[in-house]
């Protein structure tokens, strides 16, 4: 019998908001020398993150698709769809496991950062601590949202609150009452409780909504001039601290 | 008399973290495009920002430093304070301006993301408006902390509360005692009150320390595990959500 090969190495990489140039230099190096590529994608599509990097793949690159078994959106504290993620996210690490256990590297697509609300963490917390793991950051798609409008979000002593906009009407009320700048993720069917919560705390007017920030077909604009409150899943809405408050220093 | 240069454009570039590679593609074909560099320093050294990005300056390019007249972490409510900084964005707007004004691309470089407590937000509100403006965003010194650390910070429905350690006691601890997750900035001189405020809310024992996240001299280790207060000023303390609480969801 020949000794078991090495261990392989686990790499989580962070892809960024959208726009392929905004893809890290160590991320483009990890892409090409990985044995092995996984990417989270829905069933029939390609994710986000396979289509920003795929220029990068090396020939002859095993790729692991992981596909999600039920749409994420949906309410999560749901029996069904509990167990329906549980068992994915192991079968999935179970998966990439078998590579590993070859030798093999293994990349890990992630959309933005993958330790900041990515499913890559799911795997990240199942296999770190029996893999040699290096997580490759990423730009978050609330810096690419910001960037592309060009407004400061956060300033000398300025708190920034991530809010996720899948939280009740009350507590997002509550906590943008006590925010100077907010970034309300998960957008989607959210909209219009999101607008409620911020016309109660007077920050409404400053709020600004964008959509597929960085991508070829983004848009964005003051959220008070949306006519409309449907909005993809990850939209997000950035309520401005410093630059955003009348008469602020420079 | 000919017709006067077109005007030239700023460019706002997010060097990420301190790892060199952490830098995007973007990032790098703007700065070995740009004909004008302009960094922020102390007296008498080059910044991080220089640093991180030098190998990729192309042959003959302006260097355009703009030094802090004094040091950034004073008592920024002081007034001599406030009118020297005041005064010395002023000037170095006017110097990128004169460059703008002569036709020329200037990339102006900021640790981390422009946008998110950087320096460079401070000459894009006097340029852009004035000047086609461009940001390119960077990997935050946040994302390359709990990556480094191998910690999830944020997942599903986590809320994330990003604090400036210069801020008050009293308002750090109401602060953390309502936060799922927090990142707490500026850490500095400000430890020993940060420990305290940690400490009153119950989160001691989770908190970790990032000393020169992704750089060569980095270290991190448990908050409880440092033995000292001393830190430098852009130390981060990191208080992990998802990951950090015992039992938590896979």
């Amino acid at each position: 019998m020949t000794a078991s090969a090495a261990k392989g190495r686990l790499i989580g990489v962070g892809t960024g908001p959208g726009d392929p140039e905004l893809l890290t230099v160590k991320a483009v190096r990890a892409l090409a020398e990985a044995d092995v590529i996984a990417h989270f994608s829905k069933r029939g599509a390609n994710g986000n993150a396979r289509t920003i990097t795929g220029a990068h793949f090396r020939d002859g690159v095993i790729e692991l698709p992981l596909v999600y078994p039920v749409t994420i959106e949906i309410d999560k504290d749901h029996d069904d769809y509990r167990s329906a993620i549980t068992g994915f996210y192991e079968e999935s690490a179970q998966a990439v496991a078998a590579h590993l256990d070859q030798g093999r590297t293994v990349a890990i697509l992630s959309e933005g950062d993958p330790l900041f609300y990515g499913s890559y963490m799911h795997l990240h917390v199942r296999l770190s601590h029996l893999y040699p793991t290096e997580v490759i950051p990423g730009v978050t798609a609330m810096s690419g949202c910001w960037s592309q409008t060009g407004v400061p979000i956060v300033q000398g002593d300025d708190v920034l609150s991530v809010l996720p906009g899948t939280m009740s009407e009350f507590e997002l009320t509550r906590r943008l009452a006590d925010a100077d700048a907010a970034v309300i993720m998960k957008v989607g069917r959210n909209l219009s409780k999101i607008r409620k919560a911020l016309e109660a705390t007077g920050k409404l007017d400053r709020a600004l909504y964008v959509e597929r920030g960085t991508m070829p077909n983004t848009q964005h604009m003051r959220l008070v001039d949306k006519t409309d409150d449907i909005a993809p899943y990850f939209a997000i809405v950035l309520v401005p601290g410093w630059a955003g408050k009348p008469g602020a220093d420079k």
